[in-house]
């Protein structure tokens, strides 16, 4: 299991076509360019594939693209992201057929007064128990309204056979999280940014999800080896260059940037959708200039 | 206009049969209950209403059925939250077929960092401009993962002509809204909670969304009805009982303790949707002992 | 007890001279003029009297200044604020024998991870127990790096019987407090701001600590007049315009806002110690348009 | 400059004896064996020196004695935490005459809101210009009420002369400070806590302010030896091993429990002044328990 999670995933984004449409062209041409960069796979339906601006439809329609597109060995997991235990499952179960390798599960937050981790866990474990692959849950505060899961739920969690991982993109506490499952061996902790990327894998986590692949795949996959040849000077230098082209992008606006960030590197990146709003010119051209600055392209 | 939005509102509550599916009957007997009651009207599918644990089509049902049961002369406010632009918009043109009177808009806030007052002012717009009925925007950063609308923000929206009130659920913060709007005076501000309807109403708000009338509708017409009499004495005592009531289910826990609420009041309340659970029989017996205490049942 | 808390106090600010020595003719005066106005007293060392940017000698100076001028039924509160069990006590005392009716303790909060409930009673008992006069506890979380005190763990101080009281600046949580020790009728509750000064006198509260009392002391006795007298009608119209008032000279800066304000109005007002920094001119000719718009003096 | 803060630097505890008096003996014996143990220097004063329940007095004892004992290329940073920049020059300048190598600066915090980048950079300045040595600015929103420094800020502050670097011990924040800064190779970086401390190392830092080495100062030591010789194989499970030791300790609780672990390790720890209370016996034997099962001691 955790072998298929080993490597360096893209949280793919999803290319919208000027009348707003989902671009399954190219969806399917940026899936293939990521494979011959040597992804291990993708997050299909996350927060860079603006999951929450998709209809339940269109999410399966991506998803499928993703999958028909992939490399044979590449694994995807897949975004279940609802309010409701209910729609969880019921799309979940899509996504199941759809051939998704995992389910990655946020927390629902709109009534975050009453997401004590007892209720957490139990949302966690009805959805895990009714579909029918592995699941990991999605540690992302500022993705679900400040709803965080502390290192002693992640533990909780592991308990559950059908719970195999977690996803971190917290601030600082990956190594608390690694801890508190050290007694887990199965359950495989996976980085959710390039900020806990090296923590990550230096003490025990197996792979990462990383915005940055969206962008600039082949960069990603060399730290990753790096790191599992153990060429630290090297990974150390590739790492400190890596977060600082990751800061040039998020400083410039989130899952707009990431995409203005694919258009100059030749990936089909596009507008966002409303209610997020694109790059502004002088926006664009200040980010290229950044990203030309660290030899990303001429 | 305000004349519609001019009384107490039930943030109505969504019924659900044993095996969990909407209890449109139950709902059906709750709406004639209330409009006997002297509630002004509804905010249907708002977040006592669990919006997001319906599905769209649910969604529609349980407006119609609201519509379809209401008194001539009731009001109903629709609960339009979501995400993406788009599914605002075509949800909202489906709400207003359904015959909603004015439609309720809560920022998104999934790409919470992004939301800044521009992003969601152009979101409000983008809604306001494609319906045909008029709209109030939503203030509750409860609900909105920390999303608030500042008093200036509110002001911004209140200049475009198809925005006309706020639902204002945040605390301490009424009569920032009121000093800053106070120069549009078509403009209507409705409390969205017992903790801000004094104030509101005393400082030239028009009416009230209030959770306690899903169970207690008649004590807050009759808080209503010495307020707009002027009646002081009698109101403070009133709304200082109110308050501690609604502390009391509050406390109990949210909507299950306010469904709770409404089946000891005669009401049809039930359980909540997952990942929401139910008040225990312990939790339910304290929450009994304390509105008998209060004197609103024997 | 509670008489002697009974009406509007200012939280009277420290004038300073040009070369920044504490100006206590200046203080003098002030309190002269308050006493006229029919401020039923002080509380000395508060937030608004830069407590923290005092020494612990000009301190006692400044309690003993505001105690030799006040009038003979004034009541004088001081702020008894530091983060060590050791130095409250010390200067406590020292507070007392300079003749302060009541001791305000703000929560330590440097460690703010260490102060539970638990942690918190011990240091309010502690210092209640050994100090000669009663104490107020002091719920102002924006000026207690967010430290806050529950209604509960106001009831718990409650019971101790040295702790007479509470004075709450908080936001939306007056009439929890009030609530809470609903049982406990000699504890004492006072509103720390207008924001909440009519909730707190209407549901059982005694008086009201008003920064506006500073700049603008007749207005806020007339409205506690109103508010005695049961006449409500003008009570929430003097209110409301004073609710606006306040939040003009708060928008335009705090503690150094409250002195231009005063000032204006003939008090010996100045600016603050640095590290705040006074208005600028601008800044003061907006504020003085704004209140010369309130009709407040011409 | 940069020399003298490179390596391991113990933000040290200042001891107390049994009737709360400061134990200025434990303290001189507690630094002969640190200067043995290859630390680098210290920081007096500091939160783990619990400089808020000391007396400016004992304040300026304590930092004497530190520097009485200190080994001769020991450097001492003093903490130099105050709200008003004026008692923030007077103290900042007796540490100078007590022969302090650096004053560290914590912002201010009690008037949060008017707490702007401009005001802190006021402020800073303001004490740079006066005292003698270079100062560090100190970034730990959790001791400064949620009063943090952005990179942006923080860059502004090493324009300054005599603002010679940042202790950063912030959450997460650590590259985007050396990114920040990178232009002004003279400004010096140190990690405040193990949690960035190979972050802070590996990309540019200089040395480490670690809690840890309170109680077990050869292990920090040795991880710093590590890292200045590229044995990352070693540092990375070094460095994983001490980050779950401070864990332990941090999560054991604070001041109390890194003073509880200097007692098992033969260092003069003792209890921590109130309000801080002592680990209760179970909570010790708890910790104990943990440190043995880390080989630390038997």
């Amino acid at each position: 299991m955790e072998k298929k999670l080993t490597g360096v995933f893209a949280p793919i984004s999803t290319p919208f076509t000027h009348d707003g449409q989902v671009d399954y062209e190219g969806l399917a041409k940026n899936v293939k360019r990521y494979a011959a960069a040597g992804l291990k796979g993708y997050l299909a339906l996350g927060s860079n594939g603006e999951n929450k601006s998709l209809s339940n439809k269109e999410k399966l329609l991506v998803l499928e693209t993703i999958i028909q597109n992939k490399g044979a060995d590449q694994t995807v997991m897949s975004g279940c992201i609802f309010e409701s235990t209910a729609e969880s499952i019921e799309m979940g179960l899509e996504m199941c057929k759809r051939g998704a390798d995992f389910l990655t599960l946020l927390p629902p937050c709109y009534f975050k007064k009453q997401m004590t981790d007892d209720v957490l866990l139990r949302y966690f474990s009805d959805v895990a128990d009714a579909v029918s692959v592995p699941c990991l849950v999605y540690n992302a505060p500022q993705y679900a309204g400040g709803v965080g899961l502390s290192p002693k739920l992640i533990r909780r969690c592991a308990d559950h056979p059908n719970i195999v991982g977690v996803k971190d993109s917290s601030t600082g506490n990956m190594e608390n999280i690694l801890f508190a499952v050290k007694d887990k061996p199965g359950f495989t902790v996976v980085a959710g940014s390039v900020n806990n990327f090296f923590a990550a894998i230096t003490m025990g986590g197996s792979g990462g999800v990383l915005s940055l692949a969206n962008s600039f795949p082949e960069i990603t996959v060399e730290l990753f080896h790096l790191l599992e040849e153990k060429k630290y000077p090297e990974a150390i230098a590739l790492n400190t260059r890596l977060l600082e082209i990751n800061r040039a992008i998020g400083g410039a606006g989130g899952v707009a940037a990431v995409k203005a960030a694919m258009d100059m590197n030749g990936l089909v990146g596009g507008d966002p959708r409303l209610p997020l709003l694109p790059l502004t010119a002088e926006e664009k051209e200040a980010l290229e200039a950044k990203l030309k600055g660290f030899g990303l392209f001429s």
